[in-house]
């Protein structure tokens, strides 16, 4: 439970800190998280020597996004195997840390299964152990390569769509490299259009009520060098009716096996909205994201976070003055009841394209999504 | 120029501090405001003595809401004219604060004719000043009754649309007795609602960047003890697709003469999807806020507000450990564009009604808004 909050220095400057990393100094091996809750403010590493600080640090958002949590998942199982924790007891706490990304169950599944095979094939603890951790590397590399591939499929499917160019594209929360083992989902797709020249601009909703857009997404399109403008998620309405909008790009956390995506709250109003102004909505997300157990929208299980994220204000930077129990400045009344589900689902009608690494679903359809899962399986079994 | 901040006790329960009053103490006449940046956290008053006072006033959104701004307007020239200053340059300095409501000019013309109008009689400039400062009265007082009917007309529209009852309604940024001389626009209607016993809840956007609904509709809301539940703008997809949602009641700043209605920003989005989940969209404004010098939508001029009021977090109280240039704490990393309107326009296809103390408009069209507008000048002269 030993967290260690290690500050880089002074210098304003962003520097290459990955999102996650695994390292073994003398005292042990540790997982190594840059913390997402203190961006883009301060870039502040978080060291997790069990499993229970890690899932702390996911419930709390210091790291997030659908396939950071599955790489995260897999080296926290690892960790706990590695230092001698009940490997099981771990990977269900962090299973069952956030409920919607079905990534972070699908990658502690991964490195527990790896470990339980290894002993079953008559291994030890330490072998089991490199089995798990082998797991979390292969997964995060995988994701890594997935990342290129859908940037490729996504920029391709970009070009098609919008022939003239100069694409102005409206992106919602968080997907660049600070969710994943490479550049990201929908992020790495107006990336790859940026570095061809073809991004005229990244529109980036702020993403109430955590600020995702404006702390993570601007602090990745500042670095790269995109022509980006930030707005309230509101405004985005006033875009679409001006006509400054060509498509939408973003990730998701979970795809039922209709089609129907989970993704960050606001994702399905930008749908509602794609759709009225006949402007494509793309979802871009690793396979992984696909889970064909959950049969529709319906059953896709919305974690509803506390109240104090919405009724009060927190900056990146602690401490505020007149801070309360949620760390941040009120702003509604004392005793104001908030609505805060943490994702929406949108219908499989209202999505033009799903992108993955391995193709591109359009028409969006059961049939299409099953056909790509297996295309994966026998690709992994290959 | 001279304000006055006078803090009014230590009590944290809400107080009936109105909106704006007319006082005249010994030292001479003053406007008092109820400063609406600094609620719910303390109720302050803010004191102008004279116009460029209010006209900052307006400008920092100490006062706000589109009927209030026309009482404000009346009363910044009466208060022009009863000290003795230029009652015309005062009239022009207010009516240019803000651009968008169109009640501001309304309200200021109002005065500045009655003013005018008791020079060109023969009246001394005592005579005129009393002229204008009645005219404003008049005006606040016509406000409170025309509150009071668009409040019974929106009641029974509510019951004709919804014979179920236990109404659901979804508001966004605030429109009760803080932007009016009574109890408002679209929250006077809700409140109507709530005291025969028929609103079930009141959905309450939190109304980014300046949290209006927040801040605002839910001290409102609290006061009266409707049973409220404050969300971001983005939240409201959810509720929405939920079947949560029987109503969406908002106000507007101007209206065009072919029913294009200039609200917050965020208003439109809420209107594409009450359309796509076929739930009324009614919009409740005084005849006053019709506008037909401004023939459609793409006329109205729409308020851009500074970045900072994105890329910063503001929280009511001040100071905040580590604000920056516009006061707040920065989210966003620094040299970050806004976009950052304050309004934006629904055309009359996406309204169900529009509801006014002389009468509700539906279908809103040009000939039934024109109609409306003529009976109202008949009912004045009359």
């Amino acid at each position: 439970m030993a967290d260690q909050y290690a500050q880089t220095g002074e210098d304003s400057r962003p520097t290459e800190i990955p999102a996650i990393r695994w390292e073994e100094p003398p005292e042990g091996p540790v997982l190594v998280l840059l913390d997402q809750t203190r961006l883009p403010a301060e870039e502040v590493e978080l060291v997790c020597t069990d499993a229970s600080a890690l899932v702390e640090a996911i419930r709390s958002l210091a790291v997030r996004g659908a396939p950071l949590l599955g790489i995260a998942g897999a080296y926290g199982v690892a960790l706990a195997a590695v230092r001698g924790f009940d490997v099981d007891e771990a990977a269900n706490a962090l299973a069952g840390a956030r409920p919607t990304a079905v990534n972070l169950a699908v990658g502690v599944r991964r490195a527990q299964d790896a470990h339980r095979t290894e002993f079953a094939k008559g291994g030890d603890a330490r072998q089991a152990a490199e089995a798990a951790l082998a797991a979390a590397r292969t997964l995060h590399r995988e994701d890594a390569e997935a990342s290129g591939r859908m940037a490729e499929r996504g920029l391709a499917l970009l070009d098609e769509l919008l022939p003239g160019g100069g694409h102005r594209i409206l992106t919602h929360c968080n997907t660049g490299a600070l969710v994943s083992g490479g550049e990201g989902t929908a992020f790495a797709v107006a990336l790859a259009a940026h570095r061809v020249g073809r991004l005229r601009r990244l529109w980036v909703d702020e993403t109430r009520p955590l600020l995702q857009g404006a702390r993570l997404t601007a602090y990745e399109a500042a670095r790269s060098g995109m022509a980006y403008t930030l707005l309230t998620d509101n405004a985005a309405g006033s875009l679409f009716a001006a006509g400054e909008v060509d498509a939408v790009l973003i990730g998701a956390d979970r795809i039922a096996a209709d089609g129907s995506v989970a993704n960050k709250v606001g994702s399905y109003p930008l749908a509602v909205l794609a759709r009225y102004h006949h402007v494509p909505f793309i979802v871009v997300a690793p396979v992984t994201t696909v889970d064909l157990d959950t049969p529709d929208g319906a059953s896709i299980e919305v974690e509803q976070r506390p109240g104090h994220e919405v009724t009060e204000l927190t900056a990146p930077q602690v401490p505020v003055a007149g801070a309360e129990a949620g760390g941040g400045v009120p702003v509604a009344p004392l005793g104001t009841q908030a609505y805060n589900p943490a994702f929406d689902v949108t219908p499989p009608e209202l999505v033009t394209a799903i992108v993955t690494e391995e193709g591109v679903v359009s028409p969006v359809t059961a049939e299409a999504l099953a056909a790509l899962c297996e295309k994966s399986r026998q690709a992994t079994i290959d």
